[in-house]
């Protein structure tokens, strides 16, 4: 039965705890939105979603369906099962944070993913021992250019309700943040404005039977 | 005047002291090796050197001579100011560690890269409150494919004597590990075996007189 949906107001955060075997659909409510994501494993916030690691896993400079997101120790702890938006996510840009935005010279205080992640969580009754940049940019447009190294940072090519699922492979608890962004044209519209988006659980049998991916082990 | 070599032997890490506007000449003694460095911002160790902050700031996947390196709190740690190398550098593989050995099949234990990292700096003195397995792998090539998302892992394309130097733009606490990687084919020659590297202190005058580059901001 797939449970209800949740908010996650724009500019704000939302996190949520998943049992080994439920998943997460994320839902780009407004087709515009990118959503920033952590996890940590429960009961041992010291281990946590790893970009760098999930990297080194499938051998993806970005996680794809059928692709297993890792932790800091090297386990499993959430695995793309469905997404049905062009696939495109980023996994190697800085969340924003109150210092990115006061080197966007932005006066006074502008609402960010980092905050609103550690808002979310704490609204959840916990504390990050180790909070890191490295999120899991859902839906976020950076593309490689042909020399391999620069980059562009482009609108989201998303439509309205487009999803995507994440099943856990640990207890866990799962970050969102609707990004703030608005003076980097990032949200996929002309106006650039932070919109919400939407969050269900999901539990098994209610989302695509997927393998766990396997750690990348030289030919 | 240029400081004595240090010898980072084969396998193992080694770590010094800068004071801003000093740098280090990191040399591929054997131009086959693999080295991972981290960096600490001196008497605050909780900032630190981020790869996913870096590529925001300089839009670059990774570094290049001119580009600036910097902390989780968005300040410069680090420029690039000489390589004689290709210039074929990662920011995005997580450090080698016991679990990355584990999932490898390794048995028993392997010297890793992020354990010479904790053992480099607490040889200074040092406990680094919150290690990250996001290293800069300097002379690691590792490859973006033209679909723009699968990697290719592949050996150094470095020579013997290749060097790049570091600016230090704040008093900071560097780590260098001679990565102990045998399995993964990624040191430049056919036998995968690691070999040690040197660095030498220079003081200013003594390395390109390159600036800071600034965080990019879209225009």
């Amino acid at each position: 039965m797939t449970g209800s949906s949740v908010a996650i107001p724009a500019r704000h955060g939302k996190a949520l705890v998943l049992m080994a075997g439920q998943a997460v659909k994320l839902v780009n409510t407004h087709g515009t939105q990118v959503v920033d994501c952590w996890a940590w494993r429960r009961g041992a916030l010291e281990e946590f979603m790893s970009m760098e690691a999930t990297r080194v896993w499938n051998q993806q400079l970005n996680p794809k369906v059928g692709d297993t997101l890792v932790t800091n120790r090297r386990n499993p702890i959430l695995t793309i099962v469905d997404d049905t938006s062009p696939g495109v996510h980023d996994s190697f840009m800085a969340a924003c944070d109150r210092q990115r935005y006061e080197r966007l010279n932005v006066e006074g205080y502008h609402r960010n993913c980092f905050d609103n992640m550690l808002e979310a969580v704490r609204d959840l009754g916990y504390e990050v021992p180790n909070p890191t940049l490295a999120s899991l940019n859902v839906f976020m447009n950076i593309a490689v250019k042909p020399d391999g190294r620069s980059l562009d940072t482009l609108p989201t090519l998303t439509q309205p309700g487009d999803f995507i699922t994440f099943r856990a492979e640990m207890e866990c608890i799962v970050a969102f943040s609707a990004c703030p962004q608005d003076i980097v044209k990032i949200q996929g519209q002309a106006d650039n404005t932070p919109r919400n988006a939407h969050f269900s659980i999901l539990e098994n049998g209610d989302y695509p039977a997927l393998p766990v991916s396997q750690a990348w082990i030289p030919g």
